[in-house]
């Protein structure tokens, strides 16, 4: 049986504010909860339909369908939700690859943005604050459980790249061929914003700009969605 | 001024059997509906809030917001709707690169495919019949143009695989890596479905099995999505 205040509660942790000031974050699905509880993220509490074993007592609340329909944010609800812990911030990491974001605002973008990264083995993701929160109930669900296992820093972007010492490369719908580009060891890649690209302020911290060719003569199409050209990028650099 | 009567026919040509059997499809939007004027697509009618001057006398229709909002699939309606002929089907081409879809149900992915086609400058896509229907309203809105450059077929996928002169490449989770392999300058390349991959049926058609590396010793990142998958084969493809 949940409360009203628990139901409340719950879906005020579908704003930025509240999961910032509790720093607690929804997460839905069994499949999903079973890849975070398998991670370092600590659990607060489950709710599920079923009977769910969890070797600590009082975590676990069976509730209705009814009652999960009232906290769930999909149009189709599963059979569990669960409240995590937001882990602390770690520094962000000096060496090796990194991808930022400047103003990613789309959750369902950034969420395949964490597999994408999840998947090529890039372990941080550093995002402008006006970057769309991770921990958003949109993300986490499209993120699949990567969440888990790709470090997140949220920052000022700018301030941060000028005192970065690995090679940055940019994203432009001009820039040089990314086939013909040999990517250092130390990297950060930078993705723009869906509609703007890189701000003209992020620009000028930025070592190398290389783009995606567009092939075929009477090529017209407008531009790749930003999660696609990651893909790319990433799995150029990774190759 | 929309009467009743075409309010109805606009409406009931989101429906697969209605398009089919009247040869008309819909497309919103200013920028899409210039892109698709701009093709060989022919048009039928435009409705617009706005003046809008079209070489052909009767073909633009002035309505209201409320009346485009009757009839739009988009939750925030643009200036302009239009229906459009569907083109005649041209028979699949002999040579060069093509892609081929087992059974891709979601329209965004199925739109976005098409895009990364026309980026990357393969000239078709041959779908199995179960692939969700090209016109339907979300693969064109989430296509942006690119619909009108490529050339799409639905046939029986098997009995046209069994009769494929190209190389046939198919993608699995456990496939050789794609990064080791020189494609053929004329094949084509199979994307299975989202939840169930490529049909035992495709499968025994197929030459080559590939897939994309996970990298990393840890990794536990399930699958790609689909439209990320195909991003990453026809960059490789390509470049």
């Amino acid at each position: 049986m949940l409360s009203k205040n628990q139901v409340r509660f719950i879906n005020s942790l579908k704003r930025k504010k509240i999961r910032k000031s509790e720093g607690l974050f929804l997460a839905e699905g069994e499949k999903l909860i079973l890849d975070l509880l398998n991670s370092d993220i600590q659990l607060d509490k489950i709710f599920s339909l079923t009977e769910f074993e969890y070797p600590e007592s009082g975590k676990v609340q069976q509730i209705s369908e009814r009652e999960l329909r009232s906290i769930s944010s999909l149009t189709t609800p599963n059979t569990m939700l669960a409240i995590f812990h937001v882990p602390e911030t770690k520094p962000v990491q000096k060496k090796g690859l990194a991808l930022a974001l400047d103003e990613i605002n789309d959750p369902g973008n950034l969420g395949t943005i964490i597999r994408l990264c999840d998947w090529f083995a890039i372990p941080q993701i550093i995002c402008s604050k006006n970057t769309v929160d991770c921990y958003n109930p949109k993300v986490v669900q499209s993120s699949m459980g990567s969440l888990a296992r790709v470090q997140i820093n949220y920052l000022d972007l700018a301030e941060h790249l000028k005192q970065e010492e690995r090679t940055i490369y940019g994203t432009f719908m001009e820039g040089q061929s990314l086939y013909k580009t040999s990517f250092a060891e130390d990297g950060v890649l930078v993705m723009g914003n869906e509609a703007n690209g890189i701000s003209d302020e992020i620009r000028s911290c930025i070592d190398k700009e290389l783009g995606i060719p567009r092939f075929g003569s009477q090529n017209q199409t407008e531009s790749l969605n930003v999660a696609m050209a990651t893909a790319i990028f990433l799995s150029e650099m990774r190759r």
